[in-house]
């Protein structure tokens, strides 16, 4: 099949990698012609994902048209610049299949990004795919499994098309539930890497996670989502790879903030999009429309305004004493 | 209130401190007299805690019937070895709380430790105290999050007694829900430690714990818990800390088997006891009984036996396609 991927950072880098290891013909979209020249001429992309080797059937072009014109094609850009990027595109035939692995909320619409593209009226067959799935990790077949959630007949052709003896991907039909996990695992990261920041140990972190997807899945639960999504790959398999490990941008700028560095001057210094930072405000309004709470996101937000991080955490911790 | 300890590893060292801040006086039982004259003369326990700095109201003894006439006793030996030092031991005092602490589930007759007290018929009010909590953070005073079960009024007391600002206990009713929790997660983080010692990623921990986690629950459900106990502080909180923690002894035997090292030479090596090790021989016991399959379990068990490590894990991350 000849697939097309909207965007050429790890996570489209990698999936290209994995289409073509399958015989699929794969042509990337990317806006820097640097990008476009790496992938093209030396097979290879070290700008997003050094380390990945791609076969010739890795392509890629800055002319979107060629690229959304594919049976299959996965939006891979973040999430705040879908509208922008797909606003005008609509696919060549009926049943065409997108996939969408970015993770977060639009700010300001507060939508999902199925009910972005819904929006913007793309036509295509809408399917998630997510689960814990570092891209450095995958392009170095280390054993992965993913989630796809859709349709029935949509979600069984991207299983046929990715599987791999080293990437497995379920199925399911939950797509409110893997969006939810997907966006709000970047925010409860944003809260773990505070904790690290902070040098708080494993038990406060574990305490923050527990809790974190205990909000994630009432948010979720709200929305129509099925509670076990919440504790399958997408849910705690995501979290627990985005709060523990070293690859997690997300993490990495809680971190930061954690050791007094301000949003600011992170996010200036940062080559890749942290979807958590924009997603906590998208998440807030999100749950202010259902009348969910969420107390971590919202302390979160808090700090990220410039509240005391060593403050907010500990009053995450330490509510009255209650049943669990 | 008088607390008794019985056991003064890492664990029981931790609670005693806790406990002592809170001002209460602490007796802890240990057999070793090196032991018993370092808590009593140095305030500290360098053998099992080192960095804890134990205040003269916390005092030991080799006498467990000094110990164990207590209105409050923390079980905190290893679970193997319960039924030996307990089963001559009587409270004073009707209503009299046993508090445990031990993890695990007694090899040849796979009795829980609370079934296997009520075996041994010691008289006490039972509760057990679990969660994300090393004792290396506690005496730190990092904020730490733990869950107690058992009935109303003695969860209360027990509450009373350990909650600290850095210390927060939640009461439950679920026992045999925090039970399994706390026996079978020494299981998956064995199966975490084998990951990491092959060599394997964060993507393949974070799929193997969620299976993981659903394994347990479905041994719990089986047994009458509750669901949601296993996504708490004692299932989700404590496994998360478990299979990542540096600190963790069980993911850290699964690492060196992963490495290559036979069983047989790890425990030989180890100073402390890996309850994982047992509890898996325990555990498969138990699921035959109540007719469920446990198949990370099994392979650990296969594994301790000699089985190759990476076609093991291999296998249990490559199942047939389905759905989630």
């Amino acid at each position: 099949m000849h697939i097309g991927i909207v965007g050429a950072g790890a996570w489209g880098t990698a999936l290209a990698a994995i289409a073509a290891k399958n015989n699929h013909d794969v042509l990337m979209w990317a806006v820097e012609p640097s990008v476009v020249a790496d992938i093209n001429n030396n097979h290879k992309n070290d700008e997003y994902l050094s380390g990945a080797v791609l076969p010739p059937t890795v392509r890629a072009s800055s002319v979107l048209s060629h690229v959304v014109t594919n049976r299959l094609v996965i939006n891979a850009i973040p999430t705040q610049h879908i509208r922008s990027v797909w606003q005008n595109v609509h696919p060549v035939e009926r049943g065409s299949i997108l996939v969408n692995v970015s993770k977060g909320i639009e700010v300001g619409t507060h939508l999902r990004v199925s009910e972005l593209f819904a929006a913007l009226n793309v036509g295509f067959e809408f399917v998630v795919l997510s689960g814990p799935s570092h891209a450095e990790e995958v392009v170095q077949f280390m054993p992965t499994t993913v989630v796809c959630a859709g349709n029935d007949q949509a979600t069984v052709v991207v299983q046929e098309i990715f599987s791999h003896p080293t990437f497995r991907v379920y199925t399911s039909s939950d797509v409110v539930g893997v969006e939810i996990c997907g966006a709000l695992k970047n925010v409860v990261a944003i809260a773990a890497g505070v904790v690290d920041g902070l040098g708080l140990g494993d038990n406060t972190k574990a305490a923050l996670i527990t809790r974190g997807l205990r909000e994630i899945s009432k948010l979720g639960v709200a929305l129509g989502a099925n509670t076990s999504t919440f504790y399958g790959l997408a849910g705690l398999g995501d979290l627990y790879v985005t709060c523990s490990s070293k690859h997690s941008r997300n993490r990495a700028v809680g971190e930061r903030i954690g050791k007094g560095e301000s949003l600011n001057s992170i996010i200036a210094s940062m080559h890749a999009v942290a979807e958590g930072v924009p997603t906590t405000t998208a998440a807030l309004e999100l749950a202010s429309v259902v009348g969910v709470e969420l107390p971590i996101t919202q302390k979160m937000f808090d700090i990220m305004q410039g509240a005391d991080a060593r403050s907010a955490i500990n009053s995450l911790m330490m509510r009255p004493k209650r049943t669990e």
